[in-house]
């Protein structure tokens, strides 16, 4: 159980953090250069190239390099994986409350029968 | 927009091991103690102590003593949050590639008119 989800680690990761998080959110509105991404964030262009580092690292961005100009764009699988373990989580719990439910429901000393 | 998801970082760092996210996912499935919690991770009863706090800091778990006992469940507010902002942003990238597409076929000279 704990190999399976092993490539979430870096995912969760890179997701900790607000200024990577707000990377992630321009580039799902479209692709950016690495200055675009910064414009936003007011830190040095280091520092954001630090936390591209961190995003492309875990998969869920991927740049390319043409001329002088760096463009980066979300790559979709690694955000699905992590959204469906969240949700696989979730949908498990729901279940787990609806037959906690159908078992109160039927054991109700108060029902009518 | 970087204030408005604060309250994700942690959600986010605690869902970064595996050991935490193993926890999550045998709570998923129904309260249990901190010794269920423990026995399928071969590790000290500290160190599950240890990422049960970093887990109940993030939102995603919350837990009771009674007695002897204390007994863990999933809190969804945080992980439903977490989803929700990873669906959003997966939505926005989709709707941009949607777009680009229907650009595309619009623009494309082979096009019958």
């Amino acid at each position: 159980m704990l190999q399976r989800s092993e490539s979430l680690d870096p995912v969760f990761h890179a997701l900790a953090d607000p200024a990577r998080r707000s990377m992630v959110e321009r580039l799902s509105r479209g692709p950016a250069s690495v200055s675009e991404l910064a414009q936003p964030l007011e830190m040095s262009l280091s520092a954001v190239m630090q936390h591209l580092q961190v995003l492309q690292e875990s998969g869920l961005v991927r740049s390319e390099k043409v001329g002088r100009v760096r463009t980066c764009r979300i790559d979709p699988q690694a955000m699905t994986q992590a959204e469906q373990w969240l949700n696989e989580r979730r949908k498990s719990w729901e279940r787990k409350l609806d037959r906690l439910g159908a078992f109160l429901a039927e054991t109700d000393p108060n029902k009518e029968r």
